[in-house]
């Protein structure tokens, strides 16, 4: 007792204000998972993104990958606390790249870099980096491995930046009147050397305002494997219904019950693929707040209408935004106990991260909205939890939990996620949605991020960035006076996660512009007839880890051959290193295994396309385009530059439709040889609705493509031995360079 | 014993990780100087912007202020802890204009601001509001006070953004979809309103990532008065020597000791006034990083250089930025035990917050800097410490004191300015300098702000915004190939608190340009004439605390009329409320009490001067200009469009000169009076040059102007009958506007 109490009156006797660093010291890193390893640094918080997300790790999927040792000499990493902060420095080796820090619109590559990671609306005349719909706190390092900071706080990152004096190797000095030099022992000496004002550091470094943090290191041996650790251990990625690839229109935000079949007739009658109807804020009779409740005006009889909207094998997607109001609707009571202390659109802030909170929620979600008829409603557009810092609530502001503003900020899509996807979980039926600021943790969950910048190449720089962090991202296409422009972005959005077009403010449909809507219906029918295919990539991303849209640093890092035997790292080692060619190339990315997607912006005539090393073939024509070099080329208006490695084989639906398959429909398979190669690939499926697949409900069927002595081609169907659930009729071979 | 172990083990058995928020509370607030009240909300940190820049409040300036009540209701007032931060609010009423919150070059009025306050550069690029040389967060409002948040962190602001729940008054909830309003207690009614998506909210709210805080309120009646009491509680505003309101050429980096004299005789040949040379980092033998060693190559005798400067009645300005190095040079060994983790510009980065390191780097500046010829060097330059982040250490760097590096960045400035001014002090020179980066609580330091900012607007806001945050700034004017471009420019900066020029890097002259070249010389020698007015304003600034600059909306919110006694405001008066026309009137601004200035941009033809209530002449003809009204002036190419205040008396020096008057030195005055009105003014002298002023050194000599019965106008003066030090020899009274 006597020590109990001189432990605490030192505790007491503390200097008010006083300031309290320790020392650096190497963190202790416990194996947590096959290859991914966790240090706790000081005391961390309870909410964190991973705990907010709340996915469990994929055990099966983290099981099959390769044995691994931890991938950094430990030595080189230090952690310490700093007043009420946590500093965190990883090694930055020479010539290492660094990916990942969230999804920017700006660029891909890190090095140099200083951001502070804060969910927020991007913008590009925002010069303070870091702020976006997705700061996920994961790096990419081309020495084979990702670091992932799990901390709920806005985290400061410098990549490379400001010298330590405590650095092994530090830069020359030079005067920067003279340009002498300075040698250690011999003072100055000749003119030799070009001053620098921001010589490289050594280290990646982190500020986490909080008392400590939980730090997680995925190993490779590539720096794809240590993505796909890291998606399997936030549980796997998302596995949307069948049909959540299909089309998905929204309408405009006014719209009635008649307008909407309407448009579900029109889409029909023009023969464009649609699947999902989204409906804006007038489905609620409250919106900005938002009452959760239909509006019996615009939908008199929801019941009925929901009926005919599933019968004419289309999905609701309902918006909301999570702020409620008014006071006098019923929701509001339930939830006012659990707001925090401003209001946002003039509705309460329910405190997600209150268990109590979330099942209200919850439940009215099941009562009232979709009761009417649940499997009409695929799913939910959750806006605005992104900001701006107008658009949110303020960094004063609290909540019941205790939580403060920063930490609900950074995880207020991660939980509402999880709020919505448990609902459809609880029911075994897949959701397809859409949100507009998630996190790191957010792998598991179908929704893909959206926001209201427009601009088409920042928008692929995001598709591309969103393959480093675990999240889904889709441009948008609205209504344009300009055919050509709505054509352009069509296509492009039909090869990224989600295919939509955004009608909510607009008159103009998809069919409106007569000189380009056979294209239009062209690129949303192709999106539909190669569903086998993007499935096959949601697939790998759930049992696998592997990301569905890989970047291309990412995607040619993994070429490097690396046949020494995986282990601990050397400072300088950096196996995986991008062609210099590729580093920087975010015009262009992979959708899957097979296919890289070259988007054509509006009103470019033309484009580069980067070809890795070996042989690539035009996806339309299967014409060779070229092997390990930057090409040129200029599509017709009726075609996305989409190229095909050889030997792969892309499934696709054998005809076309209108809408998705529905489970127990039997279909036609196209199955589309490139190249010269022999073909080999393990095509998945499942229902295509429910989590049956959780219970090993599903098929990795081998289709297999050979040529004989002489030299005539055929395919091969190995079917899955085990295997449950395969959807596909009569399979056709189509041999795309041998025409 | 047994309450103190159950206290303490209460606080011991706080769950790891768990949040700890404090019910909010209405600070309590004790009157520490007439008309200031502070609060200590939670335990603030020992290192804040007040003990930082370490002055001692005027008592003499301070007691002779207005007597005055709190100006608030203190029940409006809440502070809170939350985790391991602090927030304040403090009550917005309606109406309710505020200024203040830093220097930022943008904009005046913060109605609808979020700034996160960072000692920054400016950059007109950065959308993030808050990051600015002088992120002073003292707000100014026109309800008659202002508020001081006297900590070193980057401090969150909303200026009525983020509605409470708990507000008493709440905006009215309306449908977004259908403008259908909600009535409380009767549902929703017609469509009568507008909806809004950010409705105002009710309150400034502050965020202070630190376990508390110290909070100063400062009492009017009037904001300007709001503001003397700030600057007099920091020390009483800076009084320069008198040839520190001269004018200042920087010379070329690489300039050598004969180019630098050369300089000089080229001004005199010329008859440009010169009373400063600014030597760039060539002084040094080593710079960034800095040695702080003459270079013997470009002076080989500092002395007898030196000696020549002085003979030449010119000052010399040192450049330096404070990160020191190399090894090898002599200064680098005695800092290093109090170097930061990280290396700036190549050098180590002493903590400054420690008095022992203050105390090296001040014996150096005395003993190798100074020693030469301690009379010829004026002052320094204090370069490099505002940032962008990539200029400076990174968030995670910790200094020997336990500070961080977010608090050093915050006060890095002001303890230089602390430093480099004590040292003058000691030796009872007074100094005039320059500081890219500052703080709260520099008001006494004699540096200017600059940057390299170089937006002819976005400067002149700037000077505006500087009244409103007890600093100095001035405008640049660097080489350019438009002869005009550089005419406008030195109009403007003859006009701000230092008048230089800047050719560090240029090889053009102030007499470049034949066309302009006279010109430029007028603006200079008036701007040396008009020495006594500028003197005037300064000595108002030291010892009664008002700006120097003044900008429109503190100048015309102190004409409302508050004969009620002046006492606690109610919920909604604003007292003080600006006229419409002038809350964002940031292109022109008073310099002293009586010269309104509105600077005319390079390419202008012309330009609106908003003329406040009373009568305006011009102040070159002393014509009448305008009442109350916005007027249109076409300059010529000579003028710098100045207005004067009817009966106002300006005081300027009899005749031209090459440099200020030296102490001793007995000067003819001439006395300007403007319009109809009778005039009257005290002015202000002392030596010029010392700190005597401290011992009583100084005079107020009355001025006096009338009108007889027969309509002549005569001047008269009254001297200080208890004054000591009168440097005007013979006086000169001019009527301006009865020629």
């Amino acid at each position: 007792m006597r020590i109990l109490i001189t432990v605490l009156a030192s505790l007491l006797l503390t200097p008010i204000g006083a300031t309290q660093v320790s020392p650096p010291a190497n963190p202790v890193w416990t194996q947590v998972a096959p290859g991914v390893w966790k240090s706790t640094i000081g005391q961390p918080e309870d909410l964190t993104l991973l705990s907010a997300a709340g996915g469990k790790p994929a055990a099966s999927g983290l099981a099959a990958m390769p044995a691994a040792v931890f991938p950094l000499e430990s030595g080189e990493i230090e952690g310490r606390q700093v007043n009420a902060n946590t500093t965190i420095r990883f090694p930055l080796a020479a010539g290492e790249d660094i990916y990942g820090l969230g999804v920017d619109f700006a660029n891909l590559r890190r090095n140099g870099a200083i951001f502070e990671l804060h969910v927020d609306h991007w913008s590009s005349s925002q010069k303070i980096t870091g702020r976006t719909h997705a700061p996920v706190p994961l790096y990419v390092s081309t020495r084979g491995f990702a670091v992932l900071f799990d901390s709920a706080r806005y985290l400061k990152v410098t990549v490379g930046h400001g010298v330590r004096l405590a650095a092994k190797q530090r830069p020359p000095i030079i005067d920067r009147t003279t340009k002498k030099v300075w040698h250690p022992g011999s003072g100055s000496g000749p003119d030799t050397m070009n001053w620098q004002s921001q010589p490289r550091s050594d280290s990646i470094e982190v500020l986490a305002r909080a008392t400590g943090i939980d730090v997680y290191v995925f190993a490779g041996p590539t720096p794809m494997d240590a993505v796909r650790r890291y998606n399997l251990f936030c549980g796997g990625g998302a596995l949307p219904p069948k049909w959540g690839l299909g089309f998905l229109n929204r309408v405009r935000t006014q719209y009635t019950a008649a307008e909407v079949l309407a448009d579900i007739a029109e889409f029909r009658a023009n023969r464009i693929p649609l699947d999902m109807i989204g409906l804006e804020p007038g489905w609620m009779d409250h919106a900005y707040p938002c009452s959760f409740e239909w509006d019996k005006t615009r939908f008199p009889e929801p019941k009925a209408f929901l009926a005919e909207v599933e019968k004419q094998h289309v999905r609701l997607n309902l918006w909301f935004n999570p702020y409620v109001g008014p006071p006098a609707t019923p929701l509001y009571p339930k939830l006012l106990p659990y707001a925090g202390t401003h209001l946002v659109w003039n509705g309460i802030v329910p405190d997600y991260s209150m268990a109590q909170a979330r099942e209200i929620f919850a439940a009215h979600l099941r009562q009232t909205v979709l009761t009417a008829n649940p499997a009409a409603i695929g799913g939910f557009k959750l806006d605005e939890v992104d900001g701006y810092d107008r658009y949110l609530w303020p960094d004063t502001a609290v909540f019941p939990s205790g939580h403060d503003s920063e930490q609900l900020r950074q995880t207020y899509g991660l939980l509402l996620q999880h709020v919505v996807f448990d609902v459809f979980h609880q029911a075994n039926r897949r959701t397809m949605g859409q949100i507009r600021g998630t996190n790191a943790g957010a792998s598991p969950y179908p929704f893909v991020i959206y926001n209201d910048n427009y601009n088409f190449d920042e928008y692929i720089t995001a598709v591309s960035n969103s393959g480093f962090a675990g999240v889904l991202w889709s441009p948008e296409v609205r209504g344009s006076n300009n055919g050509e422009d709505m054509l352009r972005r069509t296509q492009a959005v039909c090869f990224s996660p989600l295919a939509l077009y955004n009608g909510w403010a607009s008159s103009q449909k998809l069919w409106t512009h007569e000189a380009v809507k056979d294209h239009i219906r062209a690129a949303i029918q192709l999106r539909l007839r190669l569903l086998p295919y993007f499935y096959q990539a949601f697939a790998q991303y759930h049992h696998q880890g592997t990301p569905v849209i890989r970047p291309m640093p990412l995607a040619m890092g993994v070429r490097a051959s690396v046949d020494s035997e995986p282990g601990r790292l050397d400072a300088t080692s950096n196996p995986y290193e991008v062609p210099r060619a590729a580093r920087e190339t975010k015009d262009q990315y992979f959708f899957g295994d097979s296919l890289l997607v070259a988007p054509i912006a509006p009103g470019a005539q033309s484009r580069r396309v980067l070809l890795p090393p070996g042989k690539w073939y035009d996806f339309h024509s299967g014409k060779f385009a070229g092997e390990n070099e930057t090409i040129e080329v200029a599509p017709s208006l009726s075609e996305l530059p989409v190229f095909v490695k050889d030997g792969a084989l892309i499934p696709m639906l054998a005809d076309e439709r209108q809408y998705a398959p529905r489970p127990g429909e039997r279909v036609g398979l196209e199955v589309r040889h490139y190249g010269d190669a022999p073909g080999r690939v393990s095509l998945y499926d499942d229902d295509g609705e429910t989590f049956d697949y959780e219970r090993g409900e599903y098929s990795w069927t081998e289709l297999i493509t050979r040529k004989d002595a002489a030299g005539k081609w055929s395919g091969a169907i190995v079917p899955d031995a085990n295997g449950k659930r395969w959807s596909y009729g009569e399979v056709s071979w189509r041999f795309m360079s041998q025409r």
